[in-house]
């Protein structure tokens, strides 16, 4: 039976999820990010550094455990990519070569309340950077190109990348008199859950906000520009604090290098916050043109304060692609199809089970030379086999014979051909995906 | 700290491993075998159907779980691929097409007991083939082929397999009138670890053999030949059983099948037997040459009766590779590396920050023709950006200038270049693993 929250997906959707992955780190690797792969699991109590998150954990228990064993008690699964890197960085940091580039393809796993109907099993892409002492900026900047770069060479619709910074936020708020500026942040990220008027009404209950004061918070979190031109709409606010002032500086690099180096690609949306609390300047959220409504499939942010070894400080900055999320969606809209449900290229069809080394052999020759073949499973009817073919989308049948043959059962099309130089058209190689 | 069982790799062994993984992933593809993945836990009760691995099952609980809320307390991680797989095909036996061929690379977990030392995290590489009704015999003798192509391509020791039948076993047991024939299995199953005297004790003991049927259990589990000649060898025991006859038969034909078309690969070794008790003909082992004692990397076999839907019977056929332990063995010796610790292939140098725009322009240019490539971290001085690029093993570093030039930091050599045509040799390309 299903279990709900843990999706599973037939071989043609795995084998458009492999192309992506693929697609995902081959671009990683591109920047120069190394792999790395951290234990699917943390102590509980690294785990539960960050409170909030503390009732997503699962918590793993042995099956046969003596009874003072108390040893597995204490390991949960990851709920994320971040603070197992975080952690990793700061057990290795005297191994490891600084700045720190990696980037992390891993399930994680959140026990979310069956009834939510979330995933509780999904596949992350992440990439961070993580350096000792401090990390130059301009690696703020780099994120969303990288990100930009990999989703769009695949057939997904076009990727919106929202940033914002939390400086901004922060030191808007403060400016404008409100001191519990992350209470304000929490509210302000509500937003688009429980709307401008209800955000206003909560700042006025919980921090002690004037109407005044609700509305230029609301007003701050309507700015949204693709340059930037959002520098001077947060001016004309009339607020000032030194660190407003960071902000809007380091959030205008980001758009001005995205708006150089990929044209559309981000936005300046200052409603964006990010619920985790590590975050302490740059954010981002990611949005699938047309798909706006299924909210953000990747998401990410600079955090000064998460990595730490001693008295050592690893500030760092990082974005999550949520591949099962993106796929999730888009498979629920059969927006990505493709056009057969196994690799093989070609089917060696059987004469007779006497055949079976001969075309063993033929097979071997199209394998050494990429092509993925099958032979055919009995030496049924030759309808048979080609009906074995044809509902796996397998494009070409090959006989045997004085010459051998070759068939294309879509056309009909049927040549001479050799195994040791036959090769279909490159469009039939692999499977291919079509959005 | 480190978890003991939970192993971590530095970002070279991952470089390695993710090698090794799409080296597998290829040639499982080339033979037609779809990808799956399946979700990471199963209900308590599919992971306790073969009772004898009960013990090594890691139970999952919602750390915030209501009390009256049991279903996450019937969840555990899968301690295999199989038991998901057989699952698997008995769920969704109506939407597969039969014989379903499928590859699943993924973690698993097992609960040992934390001083044992064993890995309680690891990767296996699976490939089964399951049919509806009857499964043709010549899958059997593709599984060997399959798995001597992935690791035959990888620069590990040279693979060794070693395959038996239980025909054979639980048949000349049975033919020498022992009828216990799953316990007698068992008990030659330990022969590596406790000899043959004991073997033969402990068959006297449990299964009330003479001396003269321990002593025949334990010449056939004695042979062993890289041909034809074990089925003579058996004869001469002067053993009688008709399932006898039919476990010689089949392991003839993998033997015979392996010879001719990877001479060297495949060993009937009569001793194997391999513990889970679902197996009910073919039987493999994989052992590294020069790595014997370290024991089996890949195992898997014939089971007939694994999964069901109804009262359908859906007999199979699989090899596991574990990944992970084979990669374990061969760090533990250093008998892999790699030439670099990241992917970069070039290092662009910034001669100060305002050149940083232009730097990452000439790093397009070289990421669009496929060449991975950062831009140094700051503008510090020449000789610390190419210790930057030493320290990682970059081989390249690129100097913007009129013109361009770009210097192998191994050998000094510095030449003019073209970030729109130059190309690294194809073997700087990728970090090179060596055996």
């Amino acid at each position: 039976m299903p279990i709900s929250g843990f999706p599973e997906w037939m071989p043609p959707q795995r084998m458009i999820e492999q192309r992506v992955i693929e697609r995902i780190r081959t671009t990683f690797e591109l920047y120069g990010y190394a792999p790395l792969e951290t234990r699917s699991v943390e102590p509980l109590d690294t785990l539960l550094m960050k409170g909030e998150t503390s009732k997503e954990v699962y918590v793993l228990r042995r099956l046969q455990a003596d009874d003072n064993a108390k040893d597995d008690d204490q390991l949960g699964l990851h709920f994320d990519l971040t603070v197992p890197f975080a952690r990793f960085v700061g057990e290795n940091a005297g191994k490891l070569q600084f700045p720190f580039r990696r980037y992390q393809i891993q399930k994680v796993w959140r026990g979310e309340r069956p009834q939510e109907g979330r995933y509780r099993e999904f596949l992350q892409a992440d990439i961070d950077v993580v350096n000792r002492g401090e990390l130059p900026f301009h690696y703020d900047c780099e994120m969303p190109l990288v990100i930009g770069d990999a989703l769009g060479g695949l057939p997904v619709p076009r990727v919106r990348i929202q940033v914002n910074n939390r400086k901004v936020c922060e030191g808007f708020y403060r400016g404008l008199g409100l001191e519990d500026t992350a209470q304000v942040l929490r509210t302000v990220d509500k937003l688009d859950k429980i709307g401008p008027a209800r955000v206003a009404e909560v700042l006025i209950e919980t921090v002690g906000a004037t109407r005044a004061q609700a509305d230029a918070c609301l007003e701050l979190a309507a700015i949204s520009a693709e340059d930037g031109s959002f520098v001077d709409a947060v001016r004309k606010l009339g607020v000032e604090d030194p660190l407003l002032d960071e902000g809007l500086g380091e959030l205008l690099r980001v758009v001005e290098t995205a708006r150089e180096h990929a044209p559309g690609l981000v936005t300046a949306e200052l409603k964006i916050a990010r619920g985790l609390d590590y975050y302490t300047g740059t954010v981002y959220e990611t949005l699938l043109e047309g798909y706006e409504r299924f909210g953000s499939v990747g998401s990410g942010g600079r955090y000064d304060n998460l990595a730490t070894s001693g008295n050592e400080r690893f500030p760092g900055v990082g974005y999550s692609i949520g591949v099962s999320r993106m796929l999730g969606v888009l498979f629920g809209q059969n927006a990505l199809n493709i056009s057969r449900s196994v690799p093989t290229c070609v089917l060696v069809a059987l004469p007779n089970e006497e055949q079976r080394p001969a075309c063993d052999r033929i097979a071997g020759a199209l394998r050494k030379r990429g092509i993925p073949t099958e032979v055919a499973p009995t030496a049924a009817k030759f309808g048979k086999q080609i009906q074995y073919a044809d509902r796996r989308g397998i494009p070409y049948v090959w006989f045997p014979g004085e010459p051998d043959t070759v068939k294309d059962i879509r056309s009909g099309d049927q040549v001479e051909a050799d195994a040791a130089a036959w090769e279909p058209p490159a469009g039939d190689l692999r499977p291919v995906i079509a959005g």
